[in-house]
């Protein structure tokens, strides 16, 4: 066991603070990894604050890690010391089921994977995530920051990058589609940049045009403010895909009646409150609405390659450990452009 | 002008009666239709009672029209007197926006298709559909009944074959594919039939068991009641499409549990009421709730080409036109196995 300072949340609602965690020793096909960086997701805060159902305390956040391998088990065959890798939000599963066999282990179907934090893994221990010094890690649930991406703008990647590349690409954003993507936050912003490097024209619809000239910049060619009612009539019928990143509840009939003959809504932002959705005439023309979750371990990796071919870190406010309480709020502020980023040095 | 007898409700909720209408000169790529049989379907009777909004009257209904042609006009290329003809949903749409123009004349961007009953045509009347003698149609918006299929069996394959088939293909059902059919009325039991038929395993889930036999002649191999709890838990990540045939407001929820990772529920019933779906933690595994509506001229084409290879008729009960109104009330209690259909020569 090693033990590392980490910043936890002591109880529901309760301000992080700096703490110490044990990890476990490094097994058979663990990587013992050196966090340099942790992201901070909206999720994190959902969790701590116990808004998506009772959670285990202390609790430390974060799953989107990037660092640097320190050591490796004996049956370690992919990763070497000094190896840039990341961790996102899963970090083991049954790896038996058509799922996790699929590569698709965010949906295993034996009871869903062991999260990064805030679960209990096969070892009967609660989970800690990346707002620490260190993390152990299996192999198999690790992956490789290529050389081309910077490993503070890498890290927001492993979630916020997968959980917009995943649908993106699975609803074929590419040449001649038109996806918007509602919400230039985290994920948004992300998305923007993703979906236009997939070669789609890129539109975004934000409650107003505030973040217009950031939007621009990441690679959309239009925005547009949804309070305002001409939005809705102008666009109506345009979208291929509509990734809507907003975890507050919308009305749903509306963006759906922006999608064109086999668009797909994608939702990938969990509210807290269920949503209730009018079907009826909204459902024309064989419109889809679907969700997604961020993504399996090899779109992971997928993913990555190409943010660093096409260049693509997230946009970050690299903050110091204890200013972690300020960003949460922020982030529940929305005022972030485009995500916090941890500095472990710090912690 | 041709003056035709036709059943029709002289107004939203009263009664059809035998009257008599105008059908318009062949035209040019018109062809005149003797009817035949013409299905009834239960969205004929959610427009004459008006529960679908305000209609016109006196209104014929019928969109399920099985026939021989008796005329054609100068300029038609497709069909010849003694053909065996039938006309569905449609008998005209733009032709010219994208929908049209990839044979998905139902979704027509431009206002919708001309529906063959209850709507207003590009001569500025109304539509009557088959509960008739007579019908003059665009030959575009005809199909062949091939030889296979006898005229009256043919006749509900227009709407309730259509209806299935095409979601059925469009979500790739098929041999490895499991398919559940909620529903065993007129819809439901072509979708058993036609899913069986393109190789897929197929499931009804019905309210009780009463029509179980029924199900597996048809060609599912389960059959459950949605009335028993047990079905949702045994049932759980099981199908890869669900197709709704029913019109009733549903937990949606709970059949959305139902389906696999990736798995299709489709919705081809369309309620009078606006339903309310709870959307959080039912959209896992990339789920996806959408709906359909008939299908095109070229796939309806295609589908009677598949059920005369199958030999895939309706169930039908041929009726009287003096019938009409019992069968309304038979259709609502859902007392019919499986379409209702009348005998034109009875008109």
């Amino acid at each position: 066991m090693t033990t590392v300072a980490a910043y936890a949340a002591p109880a529901a609602k309760a301000p992080l603070e700096r703490t110490t965690i044990e990890r476990r020793p490094v097994g058979e096909s663990d990587v013992l990894i050196d966090i340099k960086f942790a992201g901070i997701c909206h999720s994190d805060i959902h969790q701590a604050r116990e808004g998506w159902g009772t959670a285990n305390f202390p609790m430390v956040p974060g799953h989107e890690i990037a660092g640097i391998v320190s050591e490796v088990g004996p049956g370690v065959t992919r990763y070497a010391v000094g190896d840039r890798v990341g961790v996102g939000c899963m970090v083991d599963s049954c790896r038996e089921c058509d799922n996790c066999r699929a590569g698709l282990e965010q949906y295993c179907s034996n009871g869903g994977p062991t999260w990064t934090y805030n679960s209990v893994g096969a070892d009967g221990e609660v989970t800690h995530g990346g707002y620490s010094q260190k993390v152990v890690v299996d192999e198999n649930y690790v992956v490789r920051i290529p050389e081309g991406l910077q490993l503070d703008e890498a890290a927001p990647l492993l979630c916020a990058g997968i959980t917009t590349y995943s649908p993106l690409k699975h609803w074929n954003a590419g040449p001649g589609k038109k996806v918007a993507v509602v919400g230039l936050g985290g994920l948004g912003h992300m998305g923007v940049k993703i979906a236009a490097a997939l070669g789609a024209e890129v539109t975004v619809l934000s409650q107003t045009l505030r973040k217009k000239d950031d939007g621009l910049k990441l690679g959309a060619t239009h925005y547009h403010a949804t309070g305002d009612e001409r939005t809705f009539e102008d666009l109506k019928g345009t979208f291929d895909v509509i990734l809507n990143t907003v975890s507050a509840p919308l009305d749903f009939g509306a963006y759906l009646s922006l999608l064109r003959t086999d668009g797909a809504m994608v939702n990938v932002g969990l509210p807290e409150e269920p949503v209730n959705i009018q079907l009826s005439s909204v459902f024309g023309n064989r419109r889809v609405l679907t969700s997604s979750n961020i993504g399996g371990i090899p779109e992971t990796q997928e993913m990555l390659d190409f943010c660093a071919t096409h260049g693509l870190g997230a946009e970050i406010e690299l903050i110091r450990a204890d200013q972690i309480n300020e960003a949460y709020e922020r982030v529940v502020a929305s005022d972030v452009r485009y995500r916090f980023v941890i500095d472990a040095a710090t912690i």
